[in-house]
């Protein structure tokens, strides 16, 4: 699968970084240059947040993915963002190049419909609930439309311990290679909820086989608008990609 | 919560039957008499039928809803059906007296803002890794906007349990009546995925203080479209609501 | 199943009440007194307390076991303990009418085979783990040997959850009886870890068709020794005991 | 920790492998020169197989551990078997240099302060319902009797995913690391319960940080009395510790 100039599913692994929200112009500029200066080639970011309470940050809409597609062209990189719902699918377009749907949408049949429809990479993420067949049979849909290019996710599944906010089920990612032809990449941000565990997790995802990571960076990740306790800085990205491309190696790969 | 002359949350245990999918006028009129018969108040059913593969039977769309609401109407019942799409909310809202969200949907907010800008009650499902604490914060989305009307509803969360299609959490029925004043009630269709332990988690959800029950009835179960396997049959119901009756008079209610 | 005047597994519903640990002559005689005028047959209770801290109580080991032979004896109550070791069985025999094996244990082989082989009945918890088939093989285990009085008990299994401290699997009780002919009861206490959800539950459990009842109760609950925050009050049991009675005759049986 | 000339814990990343249960003297001389010739430190093989149905092969027992001993004497390999009951501990210790406490075992406390008694080091499996801290609390048990080496093992939890046995979990590794000065290994053979899934779990488990693998292999593993499924060939052991070598190398470690 080739978006613009970077293969996904080749023999290089494909990182996609950059904060959980866009929050401002300067913001969004410095992730974009923490991104390409550590060697992503794709910068995520939302710009729709709808949150588990209703009286919080709800996003930036239609601003904040201007803002992204400006620095992610400034640096030389691809973007990536979520769809909420298909109403959005339009204006997604229109920006990114890749539409992202999250976990909570991973059934949410008539938008996997909807995206079928449409000629953008998919980013496909596991619902926390979901099993490796559900997600593969979501696929199914976003492809019997005709859109064959389905990138999956694995972020980590819900389970009884606590200590970590998921569980990654790192061993989806060799499952899937062997079940079906889609590239999987791993996010060990949603996957484990802590800054100190994304490291060692982006090493094991490599390590199994992952055609790529996604991974939560922010200049001041302590005073990030969501998700910072999950979001690394921007020296530990720097040493995290250094160290998973020794792991690439290991496999066979490049980073 | 009164809807039309049936009131939810009071001491009367609400009762609302129905086959999973509306499938031909024939069979959705037989399910309304059955359910009138057994002594329900609502007929549930649905239109829109998106499935785990996107290559079964998908639903009869408005056609189904209008089959329904006449159907519903020549036995004196109510009627509810689920809202996949927020693009379905006016139609739903045309037809149906309680707008269903459904477990895949508990956490799609842009949706639950959407039925939260309308005046219809809701019946909330709990989504199969939703915590207590996230359905209920499911409901303040809803509420939000300004619709008040929002029934809870236990319908099995996902363990390691296999013998049956989920597990559910009856705790959670009195939980939710001690953390909140909505109503709730129990799925055990859903919850068990099996014909056989329909009755006795049906008693087991009213002795807990359940407010209602909803399950699946068809009058030939193992032909129906879709849930088949969870769907009892008219005598199964009859005896259900029978026995049903005791339980909840034995709790100080009455069904 | 027939234990001294007490029928397990027939019309008759069992309750068998008393504290997580013996820790006095004083605690356990008032617990005794509580179970008998509440109506319980059985007083439960453990002299030996393995936790999950080496560094906690306990328990009184022989010494509690004589004191608790005494209270039950004085109170016409029958008396279950926890063996945790095979090298306990011949004490245990020799105070208990009942033998319980732990959550912890429930695939503890040896022991299986051990208990297996006197013949007491055995009281078997479902491990926090277990599948309702692996508890039905852990049975077996013990009816290998030739002991064929087994009384299974739901008591909740660990999910995501975390209200509650575990999710009670009212299910496996209809599930149990279809599948096995040995009785079930369940366990309230240790089913959701909240004194607030025993009453609720308890009822759900008799409801679904649970034999038996197995409670935590305690004179002064805030100061019991363990497991205080899901035990009981007099008051709480009596009232327990009072509207459980309801709803077993609601479902053809007496309490 | 050092054991005899082999140090867990260290830079060197330890192997333990052999088949699940000893079956004869052939097959167990087999595998200890496979295990020998593949770089593995450690024999690993149970004597006492207690299985989920009573019917099943038990082991050979006391025989076992002699044929074990002998074939890792001739190939200079220590040697790990299970105990299975405290009456058990003192031969084992007589055969094994390593004695390991299963899944099932972690939390049973007599047990564990039994083997906090001897001086023999122990490997202590996580169970399957087990969270971190009480994996680190079942440690403190064994230490708090003076016995200070505990390996600790993570061998998959059990989950709502069905394609594989357990859900490995990766990132209790790094936790460990960091809660503990305990040395951890993997076990992608429970972990996974799939022969195919071995060699990328392996990988993850050493990219995570694990100080060890432990690793089902036999002769012909589709006649492997027990646990066959899981096992994986001769070849695909070499291949497997060719392979983790190189990401062990990645994560500045060897193997």
């Amino acid at each position: 699968m080739k978006i613009g100039h970077v293969e996904i599913g080749g023999n290089k692994v494909v990182t996609m970084a950059g904060p959980c929200s866009v929050e401002s112009p300067e913001q969004i500029e410095q992730c974009a240059e923490i991104a390409a200066k550590g060697g992503a080639q794709v910068l995520r970011g939302g710009a729709f947040k709808p949150r588990s309470s209703p009286y919080s940050f709800q996003g930036l809409g239609e601003e904040g993915l201007k803002l992204m597609r400006a620095a992610a062209d400034r640096n030389g990189l691809l973007m990536v963002s979520e769809v909420m719902d298909s109403t959005q699918i339009p204006l997604l377009c229109e920006y990114s190049d890749i539409l992202q749907l999250g976990a909570r949408n991973m059934q949410n049949f008539n938008l996997l419909r909807a995206v079928g429809q449409v000629r953008k990479p998919v980013l496909l993420k596991r619902g926390i609930a979901a099993t490796i067949e559900e997600l593969l049979l979501a696929a199914e849909y976003v492809m019997s439309g005709g859109n064959y290019e389905v990138i999956l996710c694995e972020r980590g599944i819900r389970t009884f311990e606590t200590y970590t906010r998921n569980t990654m089920d790192i061993a989806a990612i060799p499952v899937v290679k062997k079940l079906s032809h889609l590239p999987i990449i791993g996010d060990p941000s949603h996957g484990t909820g802590r800054r100190d565990m994304v490291l060692p997790m982006a090493r094991a995802a490599v390590a199994a086989g992952a055609d790529g990571l996604i991974v939560e960076v922010h200049p001041d990740p302590d005073h990030a608008m969501s998700d910072g306790a999950q979001t690394i800085t921007p020296e530990q990205f720097y040493e995290m990609m250094h160290k998973v491309r020794a792991v690439a190696n290991a496999v066979g790969r490049i980073a």
